[in-house]
């Protein structure tokens, strides 16, 4: 079955890059006495909910660079640094632009794009995504992207909307993610799907279960077992 | 003036591909009896006045591969091809994926990419322009197309939407393009421009007027002399 999956599609916060401690590093960096474990948290926290403004139609579109400040803004009180200037702020916003891959990434993606296309498929705004690619070296052949779509995972219009842009059938389409209720929407619209492992995804202190669950068609470790189960 | 774009984005049929060439060599696989640069020029022909009827709203938001197959159906018959089967008219029509770029190209994005942001902004789909870049080994930083700000070329959307994917002012975004109604379209919305010689972009039956026009920021001989003065 996996074999006639044409177009790998990849989940980006959490399944490429290491949202958690690349906050907590540039926290570090900028305001040492605050607990970036915490703060990372709090601003990842606010983004399920900030996304739902948008969907349930409150806020017009808006792109994630805007959610993540409206966040942050509220955020800064609550971590005493109301102090921050524009310059700061939207330097720190910035962080999401610059967030590291985990480390069998580059070489997982490298195989995977030798027999596969591969683009991102995430909320993140189409000027992060490539920001973010153009800084760590992702090699994605395209950058798809909720923006592209004017729609936010998991609204079937982004699953759908990769397999359109390429004139594919649903199933020639796999998505890959480190989230369940990613996988599961993806599955409902008629994707592939392969999960994978990031046990670390919110920091050593609050490791994940990463167990396999029924109903995907793959469950790999990193990208680089997921490239040797595709045989690339 | 130049030293403050960040981003180039470049036209694609005729200024990074050499769709004349690539199309008469199609052709003349596929059907060496028939003038390929006949069949090419008339191909290309019909393609403004297809985005005319989207632009007029004649037809909804239609992408360039359902244009140009229009385009390729209405010609067959001309050519004496009215026999090609829907197999042979699909493999035809995706000639325009498999576009060859110019012999500079690659040398010069190469360059070019190590101190901006590249991409594509064309009429092109983003399928179209995905595919074409990874057989071609083109090395955008992302792909942004008409399909992106559903609008085509010169429709201020496109230009201005390459300005607001990157948070920038227009004039941080320099077009590069073989056309002189692109780059003024551009102009008109903030955005520098670079006009690039393509002599040959109908052929060596129908030499190009190359000379330079007013009004350009830039006016280069190819991409590796557009990079030079740039200073990559």
């Amino acid at each position: 079955m996996t074999r006639q999956a044409q177009v790998l599609a990849f989940d980006v916060f959490g399944t490429v890059v290491d949202w958690h401690g690349s906050l907590v590093r540039e926290l570090q960096e900028l305001a040492p006495q605050v607990d970036g474990n915490a703060f990372a948290l709090a601003w990842r926290a606010g983004y399920q909910p900030a996304m739902q403004r948008v969907r349930s139609g409150e806020l017009g579109w808006t792109r994630i660079d805007e959610l993540h400040r409206i966040i942050l803004d509220d955020l800064l009180p609550r971590f005493g640094l109301s102090h921050f200037d524009e310059a700061q702020r939207q330097h720190l916003n910035r962080a999401w632009h610059r967030l590291d891959p985990w480390p069998d990434v580059l070489e997982g993606l490298r195989r995977l794009k030798s027999r596969y296309l591969i683009t991102p498929l995430s909320n993140g705004n189409i000027g992060l995504l490539t920001h973010m690619a153009k800084r760590a070296g992702l090699p994605w052949d395209c950058i798809l992207s909720a923006e592209v779509f004017r729609a936010y995972k998991p609204d079937p219009a982004t699953y759908l909307g990769v397999a359109q842009v390429f004139d594919l059938e649903p199933a020639a389409v796999m998505l890959c993610a480190a989230h369940h209720d990613d996988l599961e929407a993806a599955r409902a619209c008629g994707l592939q799907t392969a999960y994978i492992e990031r046990p670390f995804e919110f920091g050593a202190g609050q490791v994940k279960d990463v167990s396999p669950q029924v109903g995907n068609d793959l469950h790999a470790r990193d990208f680089i077992d997921l490239a040797s189960q595709l045989g690339c």
